[in-house]
């Protein structure tokens, strides 16, 4: 079973069907492949029924549909809750799973490791974007894992969207992408989110600012280039904006928001980073030197 | 004095040059304005000079050359440090300060009342973007306080660049905007900080994560107007991506990140914050709920 190539309808078995999951299983019903799906907490499957997919009353069940089964659950605790289902590890013995929740590396490894264990084909993966372009040209996707398995089923993946990235065989690689990323996504909406309030304090609605808010992170695509290659060559400079400059920015933003009786925890944390690098003698620096002085083996 | 038009090239005063002084000093000196610089710490106008800028020994000296008068220091209090200095507050009189020091609204109000003392007409400003925009389309400034002041000086500011946004009457309007927009861009460059040092732990270099960065800050701005509006109007749906998912998303990043020794207290605090909405009933609600529960008024 695993050596031939799927057809561009190969079938495909969707576990999992919160929000993502229920958007995974409509894009592969419109890419035209027979979808069997299946979700814990029963009845989420309906409108999924409605548009011809097939339901299944088990997840050991689902598992028999398919060679390729993709799993998007909350995270890995709840794939594991999901395989440790009776019957489940048999019945995927010799097919492939496509681990699409969201974890931490040292998780996807568990994982790959019980995979092995059972004779059970694992690919970890991350979906970087919102449910609303999943089957979409914007949809991204990262893979990590053995490279075979990778393109044996992109075929049937790319009805998910064309924008799959493969990171390498670490089958950590893909997790370790994606928590930076969200480490990156969830930072800015924190910041997002406390500027409207602060902002709202201040008499502006957020409507008001939201056109700012999006040419503010216009902005960061070539500040994040440049730092980057700044860190992997251990080039610091602050020529053009020091670290001094960057800490009173962040006290404004603090001091404007707890005159407000805004907590302000977030920048708080980011400014007191930057005055320990500060403290260290780095005031005329980059900013990014704080990513030097977080990693303890740098 | 103040009740003519300037012309294109009217004399222009800029005082502080620090990297960001030095480049307005030079736009202004690009587009042919006669510009007259100081600085507290001499020797920083040597480029400048050989560029046609004239000198002046004292900040009275500077600011006796141009009925316009651009302040970008360090923060306010190094603006009042400057203006201060003997003879100064006397030579303004009568003339304009646009003051693109960023600080806090208070500290705009408190500016603005000193100018109002002192005869001098005073508008605050903000840079939204990086030295390197300085003179071109991608400069991005903000701007409050009497319109017809605005108006009057944009002509000359426009040397700047073309992208400058009059917010309205009220001094603080600009340094809210400009507080609230900086909250956003540091909480996002301190994520991006941390993710950079998380990812070198687990083996991705800069230059791998930074295209992925550079596509995870692409998604935010539908996002961030969809965010806005829901504030705005007291909505908050978490249909596609409740609270719950989100906190889950944090707890990976904090705990790949401190398995790797690196401190997590920036997603440690926006965490905490996630979970207190969740600790009141909103698991199923949307992120920005967050910003509605931070708001001691709301
Ligand atoms: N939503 C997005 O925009 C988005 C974007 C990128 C990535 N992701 C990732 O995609 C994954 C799924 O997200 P989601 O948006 O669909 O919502 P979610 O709230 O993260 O996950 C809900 C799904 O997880 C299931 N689940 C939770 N605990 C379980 C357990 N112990 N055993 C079995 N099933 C369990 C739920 O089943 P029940 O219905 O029975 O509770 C439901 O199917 C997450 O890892 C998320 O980070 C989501
Ligand atoms: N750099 C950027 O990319 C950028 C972008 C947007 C906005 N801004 C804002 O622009 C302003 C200026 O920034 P910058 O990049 O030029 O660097 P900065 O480090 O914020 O400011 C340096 C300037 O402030 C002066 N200064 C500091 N304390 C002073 C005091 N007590 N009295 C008199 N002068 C004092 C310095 O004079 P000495 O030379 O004598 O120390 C120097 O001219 C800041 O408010 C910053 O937030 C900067």
């Amino acid at each position: 079973m695993t050596s031939t190539t799927p057809s561009v309808t190969a079938p495909v078995t969707v576990l999992g069907l919160g929000p993502m999951g229920r958007s995974l299983a409509e894009a592969f019903l419109a890419a035209g492949h027979p979808t069997t799906v299946w979700n814990r907490t029963a009845g989420r499957d309906r409108e999924l029924l409605a548009r011809g997919a097939h339901g299944a009353a088990t997840a050991a069940e689902a598992v028999t549909a398919s060679e390729l089964v993709v799993i998007c659950v909350l995270d890995n605790a709840a794939v594991e809750a999901v395989l440790a289902g009776p019957g489940v590890a048999e019945a995927l013995a010799g097919r492939t799973v496509v681990n699409l929740s969201a974890d931490t590396p040292a998780r996807a490894r568990q994982l790959a490791a019980w995979a092995a264990e059972h004779g059970v084909d694992y690919l970890d993966g991350a979906i970087m974007t919102p449910v609303t372009t999943i089957g979409t040209p914007d949809a991204v996707y990262l893979h990590s894992g053995p490279e075979e398995l990778y393109r044996r089923h992109l075929p049937t993946l790319t009805a998910l969207g064309p924008g799959h990235s493969y990171l390498g065989a670490e089958i950590g690689r893909a997790a370790a992408h994606d928590l930076a990323l969200l480490d990156i996504f969830w930072s800015a909406m924190s910041g997002y989110a406390h500027a409207l309030a602060v902002a709202r304090a201040e008499g502006v609605t957020g409507r008001e600012l939201a056109p700012f808010a999006q040419g503010i992170v216009a902005i960061l695509p070539p500040i994040f280039e440049a730092l980057a290659g700044d860190l992997d060559d251990g080039t610091f400079s602050g020529e053009d904006n020091p670290l001094t400059s960057a800490a009173s920015s962040m006290a404004h933003v603090i001091e404007a928001s707890e005159s407000h009786g805004i907590d302000a925890g977030v920048m708080r944390a980011a400014e007191g980073l930057a005055r320990r690098v500060i403290g260290l003698g780095h005031g005329e620096g980059g900013f990014i030197r704080t990513a030097e002085l977080l990693n303890p083996r740098a």
